[in-house]
């Protein structure tokens, strides 16, 4: 499969993710603990990945699976950069609001861009870094606050530990694709085993914050595995299968594309998502969507557009000997 | 001088205009007829051209100086344009609201580059078409309203001839840039000669326009040239002033330059105005402004950065030795 099949596919699935969860409430709230929703979505990529690593070892020759623990060992990684990373997240909105926190959200794609550069030792052209800004910038433009919306004047006046707050948790959320795509990349293992393992510890994890959230409560409503699927109708699962299948698609692309796609793709869908409300729950258009689209647009093709497409470029820049540079090419041959 | 220099420079002033011109108010009005601004300046521009002209005539060889009639009456047609202009840019308000208004306003950046294209044959490559549309997005980024702001979702709303009138200026507006600078650069007459034409005819049309006034109001107030400097102060000398400088500015880099760098200038001139406005007016800042700098500032460097500072260029595509023949000839000027 071509990588920009992927993530098309990525984009549409990530859009869907956030009509769904709209659509799975019920008098505006959610009737199902939300968090078993990742919890259900882990569990069905190792399923899934299992089932294709089964597959996989009927064949031969079998697939390349290591298995010490050297190499294990570094799979929980993501999980528990995620789990740091939720609390900074946390801690982020002790100090502001949500629409700043929104907005500081984008932070993480410039974050990636330079993680990557850093730890991936993966080098851009400074149109790409361009563009990657312009990314950044195109999806902030886009939730900039229309006139007439509640919340006014926050961004600028939130206190300074908000906005540290913010840029270590776009650090940490781009530091866990950064450590994945690594991960994924470093030996030609077998995707489906490597998924594996990340699930596995991924649905310990999750298990972990189900049951550290019944120790919050007191265990009121019983146990999580009692409870997990209660007020679970079609399109709760219909999320879940979604969000396991929109990992699986990132999983891929981390081996066989890259960060930077995966970027593209989930700004992509927040920006399809925005214009999908405006079509099936009637929200208002803003100016500030259409400029964002532009400029995303505009950054998309910055970044993948073949240079050539994009600058003229000099048939030849350095002539092969001194001599000839002085010679004005002017035979033509053609009549 | 370098166009660059006097591009910025025409940024400087043009954003002063802004300035000068709140300050020139008093009690929230002015005291003065605005309309006496623009003619007294193109009076001061005629001066200031007719003595350069003098001076340049005394040197030897004397100034290239085409008089006959045929060259002579393309001068009036920046005028004429701007009349007709004036009318449309009327007609459209009475469609819109002025901050839709103003949004549209930024078409003219596109209009400009089309035109550009199409009358002077100006080729661009895909980048900087690309930089055009970004630095249009930019400037109407920085000016959508933020929330709390008077005036709502009038954006999309508007009736369709409020948005054909403002196609219609914007191309009218671009049509007069670019004619000015197939004026200027279509033989090597003295840029002053051609000035002292170009602003004869702006003096008469301005004094026609003037005299309109005059005549609408049925002469109530006394002819203009009784009351032309009523209410005038030093600021409104300085916004004359200023206002006559920027359009030599403006001459010289149609003559020197071009329509596109004139279209940044002006862009970040009102980036500019609207950072001062922050600063010296206690204006509040917003999000939009700053994510509007940002994209002016992409796009100025990704019109006009070399392109082999942007992307990676191949160091030699064709070997020379065989494709000679389709080599196109280059022209080294420098040693």
């Amino acid at each position: 499969m071509r990588w920009y099949v992927v993530a098309s596919l990525l984009t549409v699935l990530t859009s869907s993710q956030g009509i769904l969860t709209t659509l799975s409430q019920s008098n505006g709230g959610y009737k199902y603990d939300y968090a078993t929703v990742p919890f259900l979505a882990e569990v069905f990529k190792l399923l899934v990945s299992s089932v294709f690593l089964w597959r996989e070892m009927q064949n031969s020759p079998p697939p390349k699976m290591t298995m010490d623990w050297k190499s294990v060992r570094l799979y929980p990684i993501p999980s528990i950069i995620y789990l740091i990373h939720n609390n900074v997240q946390f801690a982020t909105l002790t100090y502001v609001d949500t629409s700043t926190y929104q907005i500081m959200g984008n932070l993480k794609i410039v974050t990636t861009g330079i993680l990557f550069r850093l730890f991936l030792k993966r080098k851009l052209t400074n149109l790409q870094w361009m563009a990657i800004i312009l990314l950044a910038v195109g999806t902030t433009t886009s939730q900039v606050k229309g006139c007439g919306e509640a919340s006014c004047d926050s961004f600028f006046s939130s206190p300074i530990q908000g906005y540290l707050f913010g840029a270590l948790s776009a650090c940490l959320s781009a530091l866990a694709g950064v450590y994945t795509e690594f991960l994924m990349k470093k030996n030609n293992d077998s995707l489906y085993w490597q998924n594996v393992q990340l699930y596995t510890f991924g649905s310990i994890f999750n298990m972990g914050r189900l049951l550290m959230d019944d120790f919050r409560s007191g265990f009121e409503e019983g146990p999580w595995w009692q409870r997990i699927f209660n007020g679970y109708n079609m399109t709760t699962w219909l999320v879940v299968l979604n969000l396991g299948t929109t990992g699986l698609l990132v999983s891929w692309l981390m081996k066989y594309a890259d960060n930077i796609v995966k970027v593209y793709a989930t700004s992509m869908a927040m920006l399809l998502t925005m214009v999908l409300s405006v079509i099936l729950f009637n929200f208002k258009p803003t100016v500030q969507l259409f400029l964002g689209i532009i400029i995303c647009m505009m950054s998309l093709h910055m970044y993948f557009a073949p240079p050539s497409t994009l600058v003229d470029l000099p048939l030849t820049v350095k002539p092969v000997s001194e001599s000839v540079s002085e010679v004005p090419a002017e035979r033509k041959t053609d009549s």
